[in-house]
């Protein structure tokens, strides 16, 4: 009944244009297959950085280009680095190329801030999208049963094989290596560069484990510096910090609203149900800007005011409690008539996930001694340890309107 | 009671990164504050390519970010390059610099297919927010009396100095200069590149309009070429004609439903009184898409077969009048159920305004030679003028569904 | 008693770092075993661009990585382009990756002007060194008997398949792809740029010859674009003929001197027996150098200031004749006290060679159409024709000191 | 009777291409006069890197274009940034130009490795240029009488300002800036790439000193670890090394050879009176490439050989003593032939000067607080401080043929 396997070639390579790569290349009908589905075509419609563009503004790029960026760089570690070819069978390079091609189809609009507002995870939803009935998932079984299955098991770490599940996702994977440097490239900064030539030819498998061979140390730390350094300088710049805790001040005010118009009434259902798949996979950017644009001529004032900031730009600023306290700060907001719940802002917690390397668990990084020895990076390099205990530089903030 | 004069400065100068330009530097208080705008702020949410990221899947950035750029060239160029500097009073450096910025604004959803949805053109809006109440108007009043005319008349050629005009909008102008560049880095080919800088230190000034000095007739003719090449492997790419195309036919059919949804009848309203500046401003890439997701489910097959199409990338594609007749074509559709008013599409016919290069009117690149004379590009570059008097290369074609 | 066959890997891939292509691999122990020797090595210690880098100062990159280059796109397109790999044997493919490596090996100081002191060509150089007795010589028959003749047909284009020889010398070679990406990277220059990619990628075979798929001829216009405008801007720079012209004067007047001293000594039986490869391999820049700085303290006054000129880049500058007359030339230079035979100089004048593109012979660039048709590139691009056609634009002038 | 003063300007800008900075400009007429000198020329004809183009092929680039690029640099920072052109009067402007201009004047044959072989330091050599009569130093003191003596103050830190010397030689120097970049674009690497745009923006000045604003923190770490990687891999690669351990032998060995040839004599010299100036400025790379042609056919097999092996990169390799010992190895290259003295060759040791970052005496880098409290970098980054203190992890090896 199927049309293909997970082995059947296309009849001539498909090639995407990419600036990041070159060029992206599938000769697998089932990869072609998956990237034609809605499911996967929707994450053009969801920006790579969430609201990042409105700090840098030509980070406009989506999760569409990323996933095919991140699929690229599988598909050449587990074809051209001959280490992980031999550790690999046919099979598992089909399963490490579509998992990471499709490990962010379960992000919603705004990508991260978005799990916070349905107290979901895109992992979570990844899953979801892989294991119940969708396009995706429905493609994945005609292609090999249970398939759905061995892809969720590559992007929650249980397939068997550390290494499959460690190239799609660790604190060195393909996903990593794409959006640092696309990022970079798209904010037009120039802190997300390394390597990643270098780093293809450097990385070895031991016991079935991704590991850095030891002349590549350098090109691993510089890596790791990229990502410490996008972090503070684009990541978690405090602007979009900023428009992130406006949007989910908005969020819950507009929940509170009865309303019978029916983007209000779809977004209340979105929120409060976020597994319903065929409502989730609706939503996107346009989503939230259009939300914006009907709602900031709506009745309540606080919500017509938010709207309104959000759709132009018209951000908050923020305050340090070392100049201030609380309750002054409340009482000044109330004097302009502003209501604290929604215009003193708590700024968003770091959580650890966003450090730019911590060694735990499965996760470290490990390098392969010229002598044998396997080491985790952080004890090689004191550079890299350093890295791993350095603490956050940046003091809590508040936000308030100026 | 104005805050600001066409000069007054900003306290500190603000900066915005970008990968075209490293940063682009704002330190007149009237542009600073007509980028804040709501009218400014919505080229964020327009395309600069339109539908071309469905091709080239990274060209997803905005008119916003190009605007920026437009007017970063003209700030440069006319405190840079002495020539213009000394033929320009500074007043006139300030009305170069914002007509640069504002060219754009007049733009619709998906640039520029939208303007035959709607039988306008962008210039013409543009023109409008100029000089009817607007943020933008208002903004430009209240520092000089007349301002929007003054910058209308700079996009429409009136201003009686060609120069301040040329820079703006010409065969050899700032708009022209960035998008290259910028669509070339975007989609990451390399048709778009060329020698800024050297274009920049070349350009003089003659009779107050814009010539070229000779040794600068090298990276001009790579300039021009560039501009045609972009054409031909991006700009015109058959896919993006066809989904074009597919969009002029949902048009139709839907301007034809009668409806009680807010959406519909807003979109209505925006294509058939498209001068009406407050639902024009409203109007934006995320209008198209909310629609698309709204009528994939309408009960007209059409509407929901062809917003489905546009949502998903699910494309027509070309067919060859030489290989087939319409008759036959007609027929074949119709036995597959297919109405051929919207499944059998004219290819969006290519108007002489996408010609890399034209010798008319005022709009020549002119040449200064060593000794002094003034010759049109083409009368010195016999490969300009071969570029010039090229036809267009493509046989029309029409689109139907696979 | 050899080392190894045609055939031989090496234990372990070889990498050399490089701008242009990221990395150069070499896993053949033949090809690693040539770059290895004294002869090749020698490239090191030539400029690719001669006199280039006395006008584009950063232009000092040598013939050593340039053929380095070439021979990583032939290695690449040997493989990776499947319609070339098919038509070509297992053996065939080695002789293109070793000419390719090769194809320069008999150019001399300062690379192109020095042909016209020797009244050689670095082709037939390069023959020499494979058919004669050299290092390269003999590791090739080691190898294969007979692989010296074999390259060297390759570079004379006797070799009986075209695709092979067209790979390694045509008008859209391995040769002139690496140098004007490689001469645009190492000058700053942009004219050189243009879409390898996308050239790798639409070549094809028919009748063992090279031709390229319609899609890829705007990538083929830019390629000839950028060969154009490498042309005048770089390659034809004034100042270069004119650092030229001064070092042919030089040489004329050093080849009249009686001397004792070993260094000028060793340099008249260069110019007089450029075929004995023995003193020929031992020239390089440094031999030119080193007689500046020694002839520049000569007894001869002519020679002492044309040496001392070109060791500090005190150049001529240029006349045209439309503003003067040669008699006039000539008597204001005896009055200054300059010899015109030494100070009056010819430019060089420039070979057909040079041009951008001709279609003559063998050294066409075909286009094969969507419908199978081989037609000559200048019939299906009118901006080729112009191209092709274009005369020079460079009036003729002499060099005079200031 | 001077031609021009401190400020003359040129009738026209002159510009040089250069692929780091884009352009670099002249209008200073001193400054462009001391380009032209001889002295100045030289520097073409003295690779940037040494003996690192045997290792990274592409690193040819010379002490000449990467002298322009720190001269652009230091225009750039005394005119751009407002708080440097407010702590300098104009003639201090000038000094810090002309200072960043000719800071490598002094060297010598592959740049450092020369320094050990005369015990001299291109400091001092530059200083002899500036203060003792040369054409450099003629140049200035028509300019200006005391000139020599004002830039020799700036490059020995003397000059009583010590933001003016700081900006040409510190740990944040225009030197350090353009070599990484320059060095990083050469060799083909992206690990000396860093954000200078943003450090030339978050320079201040705090009690005539350079330094940081904390905003720019970010950069300066991205500099450093630029410098860290740069110099592991690249500046102190294990076969830049060797052939610098073999070139200090083969001196030891050449400087023992009786001898009437002129070259020879004239090394000998050069070696044992380097402060010769007159000799000195005749010393370039060219000099050591005709010894090697030369002497490779010397009656003394060890010069024989040795020559041989520099011109014909036919280097040793390393050896660790943990794995043998000392004597072991020197029996074993007697049992080949081998004399000790010359086969069994020290690593270079790695000084102090080498290392990335040190605080130490006026050499700090100092960041000012948003609450203007000024902290060394190592105070406020926990990863700079890992930097500082991290300890070579290389270790120690010989050099013995193959």
């Amino acid at each position: 009944m199927s049309e293909f396997t997970l082995f059947t070639p296309l009849d001539e390579t498909k090639v995407f244009r990419d600036p990041i790569h070159g060029y992206i290349h599938v000769n697998n009908a089932l990869i072609y297959a998956l990237i034609c589905t809605p499911t996967f075509q929707r994450l053009r419609r969801i920006k790579q950085l969430g609201a990042t563009y409105t700090v840098y503004s030509t980070a406009e790029h989506s999760r569409f280009s990323h996933s095919l960026g991140v699929y690229e760089i599988a598909r050449r570690v587990v074809h051209e680095n001959k280490y992980v070819a031999q550790s690999l069978t046919e099979e598992e390079k089909i399963y490490v190329q579509i998992a990471a091609l499709l490990h962010d189809i379960g992000h919603g609009p705004f990508s991260h801030v978005f799990e916070s507002l349905t107290h979901t995870s895109h992992e979570m939803m990844t899953q979801n999208l892989l294991v119940q009935p969708s396009d995706i998932h429905d493609l994945l079984e005609s292609a090999q049963h249970g398939l759905g299955l061995t892809i969720a098991s590559l992007i929650t770490h249980k397939y068997p094989k550390p290494l499959c599940w460690q190239l799609v996702s660790s604190q060195l994977d393909c996903d990593r290596m794409d959006y640092l440097l696309r990022d970079a490239y798209f904010t037009g900064t120039k802190y997300g560069e390394f390597d990643l030539e270098r780093i293809l030819r450097t990385i070895r498998v031991a016991n079935d484990t991704l590991v850095v061979k030891q002349s590549g140390i350098y090109a691993v730390e510089n890596y790791l510096m990229a990502r410490f350094h996008m972090f503070w300088q684009v990541y978690y710049h405090v602007n979009i910090r900023c428009f992130e805790s406006m949007l989910v001040a908005w969020n819950k005010r507009v929940m509170m609203v009865e309303t019978t118009d029916r983007l209000v009434m779809d977004y209340h259902h979105l929120i409060q149900n976020p597994t319903d798949l065929s409502s989730y996979l609706m939503a996107d950017d346009a989503t939230l800007i259009s939300l914006f644009k009907i709602l900031k001529d709506h009745d309540d004032p606080i919500i017509r005011d938010l709207s309104n900031r959000l759709l132009n730009r018209n951000l908050f600023h923020e305050i340090y409690l070392h100049d201030t306290t609380m309750e002054a700060l409340k009482d000044q907001l109330k004097d302009n008539g502003y209501d604290p719940t929604y215009y003193l802002l708590d700024d968003t917690p770091m959580t650890t996930a966003t450090r730019p390397y911590q060694s735990k668990g499965k996760q470290k990084i490990n390098i392969i001694t010229n002598d044998g020895k396997i080491k985790e990076i952080t004890e090689v390099s004191s550079i890299m340890k350093a890295l791993a205990d350095s603490k956050t530089q940046s003091e809590p903030c508040h936000f308030i309107p100026r």
